[in-house]
Order: structure tokens, then sequence, then C-alpha cells
């Protein structure tokens, strides 16, 4: 499990930062990191501490927040709670405190001309429990269909990722299916395809969904490199051919692609969820 | 892949959401969603707008929010987007727009004494490349660990998932690997594990790692009748029994135990994050 690497090196102390929600803290977080992002020269020792469902809970909330208050940098705390006795204990501490819901929900409100509810609300709960059953059907989905293993339904898939082996098509795969319930399967693209002008004959009639995924020769020889140290496999020259065989197979056959060097799975999640919108 | 399900149902027409970004959009969503999930009586039609990274991209899309305007519903639209000029840009819109930036830097500049940078920040980008490596190995040796597959490296697991085949353990695996780079493997409880009073042997040296998954019979039975529809695998009374059984094992070995028939892929990771973190 990687440190929380923004409170490794450097000489400054870091800056405590406390999440707070009633419920999972990754809204609080998401919100939080999202400006903290901001300040590269800051290093933060960050604390998520969610489910705070009671107005006990927030006592004791406040309490860490008070004795954190007293340590040599003054800490800061992003909170997501919307049960209004909840935020008014949360308030009571010394601490600087970003309440989500304070400054954004009479906007809204008077926006959408409708008093919103502020209880504990489980954004990340199981909610829609069709929709969450769909997430992890499409789990199950990517899992089976992983790396070609499973030809079966594969007619099934929203999208097909295609691409030579460790160009980075698994986690984006599981990324699409978990967070948004996508059905994707990967099919990996091996020496003995790039013989032929066709795409592999299990994806041939279903190119409208393929995507390819490339990637730098040095980037993926480092990738092969730790799979199969010194291999033909991970040789610059290997990666170098098969790259520019599937890329030309992609152009070939229009598929849209996508470069994995310089792109998280979440960019190259958004950038399918994108074509798949508008094509 | 599942519908917008929010706007599904019902005859009042929805409310247009946009999310704008000079990223991926994933905070604008996560922001704007945990304030809509306090309107459960409106309906929503939300467009992501991803990667408005150029005053040229931000006008184009002041006019689709102005052709929203001039619909039957008054629009809203969250934005994440840091850079100064393209922010401007978006607020020569008449739509409403809760700008995530405007509302929260300055509060946050003058809390940390720092001036933020206001760039487009890419919070879901790679990043860390460290850790964002992590995160992709944790995929990998979550997929190789899935249901007991590979027992190779298992003590590398900085998490073991037990429960009876379909308890929900593959999902959870694959959100802490995916979002929180946690070295995760998950091992099946089979009825052949019920006869000892032992945990299964692969396990039993690493028990300090083991979380136990329980859930209700109906959920489990109705799970496994989709696998296997009227199997005795799937009836209620076998259910019942290894829960019961996986139940019984979890307790004698002081195993924490999470309910996934009640809990998200979400809210259980949280759960395990905590415990990692405060034991």
């Amino acid at each position: 499990m990687p440190a929380d690497t923004a409170a490794d090196g450097g000489g400054i102390p870091p800056v405590p930062v406390f999440f707070l929600s009633d419920s999972t803290g990754i809204s609080a977080e998401t919100m939080g990191n999202a400006l903290l992002i901001q300040f590269p020269e800051l290093r933060f020792e960050r604390h998520v501490i969610p489910f705070i469902t009671t107005v006990q809970e927030a006592r004791r909330v406040v309490a860490v927040l008070d004795a954190a208050m007293a340590g040599p940098v003054t800490p800061l705390a992003f909170s997501t709670t919307a049960v209004t006795e909840i935020r008014d204990v949360l308030h009571r501490s010394s601490c600087p405190l970003i309440d989500f819901f304070d400054l954004h929900m009479s906007r809204v409100e008077s926006i959408l001309g409708v008093q919103g509810q502020r209880v504990a609300a489980r954004l990340h709960g199981v909610g829609d429990i069709q929709r969450y059953n769909a997430r992890m059907a499409a789990v199950e989905y990517a899992i089976e269909h992983d790396d070609g293993q499973s030809l079966r339904a594969l007619d099934r898939a929203d999208v097909i990722l295609v691409a030579p082996s460790r160009c980075g098509k698994t986690p984006t795969t599981m990324y699409l299916a978990l967070q948004h319930g996508v059905f994707v399967a990967n099919y990996p693209l091996v020496p003995e395809d790039f013989g032929s002008a066709e795409l592999p004959r299990p994806v041939r009639a279903l190119r409208d969904r393929c995507f390819g995924i490339t990637t730098t020769p040095a980037r993926l020889s480092q990738v092969r490199q730790e799979r199969r140290p010194n291999s033909g496999y991970a040789s610059l020259e290997q990666c170098s051919y098969e790259l520019r065989c599937a890329d030309a197979l992609y152009r070939r056959h229009r598929i849209p692609v996508i470069n994995s060097s310089a792109k998280s799975v979440e960019e190259m999640s958004t950038v399918i969820l994108q074509f798949l919108k508008h094509g």
C-alpha cells in the first residue's frame, strides 16, 4: 500500500488536513484535494474521518481537531456532513473548516427553487440498487473477459480495448466497469495478429466498439522488463515493432486511439466515455 | 451500461445539469452530485464536459450553456476549472454556475497563508508516478489473486477478503486496489472448509490481514440463483448453512466482519481502510 506521498520528503512540517463526512469521506477528500493540489510547495498530512453520524461522534471529532490546533501548524478541515445538528457541533471547533454544505446548499436551493433535505445521504452508498448491481455485473464481466480470456458473450461488451500486451488495458477496463458500469472486454494484440491486415477474428465484427491503446516504446519496454527481464519480449526493438504494427492496424480500421503513456486510467476512461456519448 | 437513472421515470421535466472541468470532471461530478442527492424529488439530466483547457473551448461551452438556458427548465452548472481566464469566460454564460474555485480558493489561501497556483491541475491525472504505478500493480495483484486463483505471494497482501462464494469479495478487492493501491487477495470459503475449526491452510498464518464478508441468506441465494438457477448451491438452505459456518469461523478467529448486504463497495472499502489505519 503506498504511503501518503504528500507527507514524504521536504523539511517544512506538514499541514494536518481532516476530511470529515457522515458517509465514506470520498466527496470530502475529492473536494479538498482538488484545492490542495494547487499548493504543490506545501506538504499535507491527511486524515479521513468517515461515518460521523451522531452528535456524540461529532464531539469526539471536535476534540481531535482541537488537539491538532495545539500543534505547530494550523490544521485545516473539509466537511461534507449534511445534517444540521452535526454540522453545528463541528463548527464549535476552533479549527478552520471548509463546510461544503454551508457554502453551496443555499445557493443550489435558490437556483432549483426547492428545499434540500440536509440528511446524511450516502452518495457513495448502494443508492439506486439497479445501477449498483449493473456496476457489480460489469466488474464480473470485466474479470471474465480480461486479456481475451473468454470470448463468450463478447458482443455484450459496450467497449473492447485492444492493444499489445502490457499497454495498460486492464486497469482502464476495471475503472470503467467499477465506476461507470460499462461492460468492457479487453483483447491482446499478439505478434501473430500483425501478419494480417484484418483485425483478429473475435473482434472483427465488433470494430465499432473497439478502442486501441498505444504507448511509447520506452515505456512499454520498461513495463515488460518488470514482468520478464532481459527478454526479447521486453526489448525496445520488439516493443517498437508491436506498437508500430498496432498503430497501423488502428489507423487502417479507423479505431480511436488513446495513448496510455501520458494519461491516467481516469483520463483514458473519460475520453472513452465522451466517445460513447458523442461518437 | 446503466442509463442515468436519475433521468428516468416521473413526469416533471428534468433539470439540465452540467459538470465543467479542465480535467476529467470527476471532482465536479462528485461535488455536484453530493448536493443534488439532497433533492430526491427532482430529476436531473447530467452532462459532463471535461478537458476545457482553452479559452476557445470555454466559449463553445458557454454556447451550450446558453442554449440550455433557452429550454423549459433553468439549468445548473458546477465547475472545478481552475484557470482564471477560462473561469472568466464560463462566467459570461447566463446559466447559474457554482464555481468551486471562486468559493473556496481564497478561503483556503488565507488559511494556509500561501497563494494557490490556479492551474489546470489534473487531480485525477497520473500525478505522483510512484503512487500511480503502485495502484496499477495492485490491480494486477488483485486479478492474479482473485477467488483464490493463485496462492503465490499471498503474504504480499495487505488485506485478504474471505467469504463464501458470491458474497461480494471481488468488487471490493478491485476498488481497494484501483483507488487506494492496497494489495488485496480474496479467498473463497467452500463447504469443505467448514469441517475444520481452523482457517483454510493458505490463509492460516495470515489471520491478521483477513476480513470476513457476510451477507443475508436471502441476498446470497438471490445472487447465486442468477449464476446457477434452481441449484442446491443457490438454495436458501445451503446459503444459510454456509453463512452460519463462515460467521462462526470469523468469530472463532476474531476476524473483523463486514456485511455486504447493506454496504456498497465504497463503504466496505472505507471500513477496511479505517481498520488498517487504527486497527
